[in-house]
């Protein structure tokens, strides 16, 4: 692609992706029947290919990682129970308040003090409590992780870190939910399979948009048991769309390319280097999220804008994410453009 | 299409219907953005028809039908209000109780008594009840109706009582929301523009999938305050769907071919026809929709089931719905299977 | 008590009835403590004895009926849930729709085809439905019944019938759940123990207040499973009073005055003979509320209240309710001030 | 009253305390009415006397201050708003989630980083976030303030304080409820009318039972247009109680003593300054909570049980109340026994 000067670079989030010829191609093409009678044969395949990717016994496509979060955790909380996610976690920052109304849980916000999206066991444990707590006290039955961690600036949550956590809540009777809308961008930085990433837990979302380039959906995984009962869920919440096998077309395409995640990580720390070489002050990014310290947050956006630039809004901070419709030249125009500025 | 003589015909419902080459062209071809930034071209372009075909100020696409009644009922609703829909009506009986729960109303079915699918207008008053109830008595503040009425077997709700049914409820003070599910079926069968079956309701949804033939998707129509607060519902249920311009594609595609409805209701009378000269007791379609009475509907169904037939359960009798992937040849096939056995 | 001729008869509701001295005196020597932490005797016996008295192995005393109800319901039922309950019962028509937005269920009536207040058992059997029903359709988990049925004149459902309507349900999986917020007057009524109108129910509720003459206060009684959880709704509704001891002696007390509800049906009777030997239309009472058909119902209470005397809505008939605070002298006075008029 | 050596000290809490005689003779000779209806004098008074206090157009009789938060949070909060408290309030701690699952709202815990109980103005204004957010991002709608603060040891927010938080929150839009279940104490320690504590705050509850020794009860106080529509909510959350102004008279008779918190006060000083002598790490008590800093919480209970002295768990220190029913020969019995061993 020969880069037009004018050209908009959205670096907004990987949702932008678009989907490309051979996705198109494949939904085009694809076998499908009606999937509120679980007869789309492509929604099913891609349902056993999501549940072997990630190490859990099956697997549901709903049309959008909220949903994906919501049906799990609509499954596993009791109205009232108490959950814990990380601070800025996506379930409690990006669902608009679902986990609460919906799923009936009272959220508390674990600090990021073992590193960038992650608790230290100690700081979970004393989190969790006391067991045995009477009956008019909250009690904590969930834990949400999330990797990599968006308000972390797609932080990467090693396995060995992620195996106490997910122990030290097992241990005091929580369910863990692992919210891994990233995780092929996490196991593509480790150079791991992402089931190594799912050791433990209970359920794992993954999304098939985003950084896979798919135009929508995602899927949840867990037990049969889960999946059944989260499949309940979904259609109460008006995600049983019928012929949904042309999405799980498009889903399917997109795990052939989780690999190909390498090239929005390389382009992230270009990014993040030139823009540090600019004088920026940027957080290091470990996968495809670029997070930028600036005097002010508001005015940085615009006049980026005005370069035509699209970056967003993360906590006080600029993010740029990096995704299939980024190029090397991208990047190069970006800052380019931020230089001559 | 040649008939082949041990193919299953499938009447379960219109939902099974599967996008043609000509849709699949479309979603292979369309132009598509980020729709939960509200940028995707042809997620517009179908709501904006979507609207002028309604007769409504503005439209929302959403997945499914149930969450466009979802949506509807959850921005009307107050907590503890109580709303009212026709006995069976899909709000009631086949949305899994969101209704209740997640858009917090206490439904009261009125009884089908002006004809199969609507109340009388001095029905619906005796309902409502007294105005000005104090504050510990439920307050009535919705009326749902449903046209075609899946439940009464398609039925159409002809204008003028449409006309007098929303004029008793808004002169009550209730808001009127229509499941048009399949609207467009009443309007081929009126030979009417959709717009003058929607004349007073506040909201009407309808449907993309079924009988037009989309993977998916359906539209929820009223004002843009309406639907500006609709979007944040759709949001927080999980329905925001990033290029769903994919899936705007084929329902744009569909609504290019409301007329084609029609074959669909010519073969429900000639199955009906059929039916009845086989000694049946069926009731006359004025849809796409035959309900036959049936002296053990499960038994009848699995004897159908062992014809290649598949029907489907309503309220007792057995339902068959003519789509698209209906030919004259399957109900003369369907009836001669019958017939033999 | 003489009687003054001016003096305002209230027979809207046995709910009107105040505290006797004895009552009061009871409240004001109640032995209490902290009831959020159990430790309230009063409460404690209390509940001991409505246990005993309701057949139930534990019972909790709650603040109102509608909790105890409430408290019930989100017990029963999971989200999305669809329970029966009769036409006009308590937990549909009187509860703010806390049914449905709060314990998450969706309400399905039942006509009162077997005599007032009851369905048949055959009208039950067809509107639980088939067993086994598939995910996407509503699975009916609760039968709720109301003894004495309020909307239906404070009617009695005899024990062989409440049986029959229990053993109906239980086999199709349903939970039972009786409504006995005036079980007392059935049982007085049918000259049984009240724990005879409970068999086989897993919860039962029962008032207080009202006929028995608490300020406030009702129980709730099942199994001490049952009890253990719905002492945590009630905690999450704020129904977690601490010295609630005090309206809990009101409430022994009023147990035991059961006995002395004879009164009000004997009152109950002869206002109704009174009302037709004076030309109205009434619904012969069994217990202590006498429904009358009028023309124009509004208007009737309107003309009653300039007489001095005090009735209610219910359905478009008006209710007249006798209750520990009418007299004899009452009666007759209501009589003679209506036949004046 | 002459001290049994033997009786056991409950300093677990204010709720314990035991209405007096002449609570209860005000309670036995309350003149009542059914208070669904309005029609209770008593609970009338109250309420009225209730809203001077507070400096508030009107208030709500509610049966507990969970159920008091609750009203107010309900009120407030459309499903899915995102409110702030302080880290460890009652409405995120101890009210069993229903600030989420009832209420509808999403929580964000603010720090103490101002003193115990209360955030900076700044850190407040980073919380609430950008103005114009957009519809698919969490809207903060409400600001809820506590004073004392229960979990910052009865911590008192001063008003200048109270002010500029109340100012900040008001700038961005939000609306602030004051949850006063103990702002008599803070009335008391500042020697400042309880009116003056509640300025700006759109609504404000306030507890009768705790320090103020009324065996249950508690007041929501706002707008008329409030108190109205929680009047409904606390219909359907089952807090319609009818004779309620049994209870509240024993309030009437509470919210005469105010002045009498201040021996409260006195005790707990005498108890934190009695443990610090005995080596005891303590933080100074500003109203009628010590909390003290220990090594093994959970063993320091069981200790003090078996010394007849009963404390109770606040966050990993163990948390002394002082009340109506404390003496100055309880403290100095409690630091006797504590010293002996």
């Amino acid at each position: 692609m020969t880069f037009s000067a004018n050209a908009t670079i959205d670096l907004r989030s990987d949702t932008v992706t678009l989907p490309d010829d051979r996705m198109r191609a494949a939904m085009a093409a694809a076998e499908v029947g009606d999937n509120v009678l679980d007869a789309d044969p492509t929604v099913r395949a891609l349902e056993e290919r999501a549940a072997e990717l990630l190490s859990a016994p099956a697997a549901l496509w709903v049309p959008t990682g909220t949903m994906a979060n919501l049906v799990a955790l609509t499954v596993h909380l009791r109205r009232g129970d108490r959950f814990l996610a990380t601070e800025g976690a996506h379930v409690l920052a990006n669902e608009l308040g679902s986990a609460a109304w919906l799923a009936g849980g009272m959220p508390h916000a674990l600090p990021h003090d073992a590193g960038p999206g992650r608790p230290t066991p100690g700081t979970l444990a004393a989190a969790i409590g006391a067991r045995g707590a009477a009956y008019y006290q909250l009690h904590t039955t969930l834990l949400c992780l999330e990797n990599t961690h968006n308000a972390a600036g797609g932080a990467v949550t090693p396995p060995h870190e992620h195996a106490r956590l997910v122990a030290t809540a097992r241990e005091a009777g929580l369910k863990v939910h692992l919210d891994g809308a990233r995780l092929w961008n996490a196991a593509v930085a480790l150079d791991l399979p992402p089931g190594a990433l799912t050791v433990g837990a209970d359920t794992v979302s993954a999304c098939l948009s985003k950084g896979l380039g798919a135009p929508a959906g995602s899927v949840v995984a867990g037990t049969a048991e889960f999946v059944e009962e989260g499949r309940r869920v979904r259609q109460m919440l008006g995600g049983g769309m019928r012929q949904a096998g042309v999405l799980a077309a498009a889903g399917l395409a997109g795990l052939d390319r989780i690999d190909e995640l390498d090239t929005d990580h390389v382009n992230a720390r270009r990014l993040a280097d030139g823009l540090a070489e600019l004088g920026w002050t940027v957080v290091p990014p470990q996968t495809n999220i670029v997070l930028a310290e600036v005097a002010d947050m508001e005015l940085t956006l615009a006049r980026l804008r005005t370069l035509g630039v699209l970056a967003g809004p993360m906590g006080g901070r600029v993010r740029f994410v990096t995704h299939r419709d980024t190029t090397t030249a991208d990047i190069d125009e970006t800052l380019l453009r931020i230089s001559d500025n």
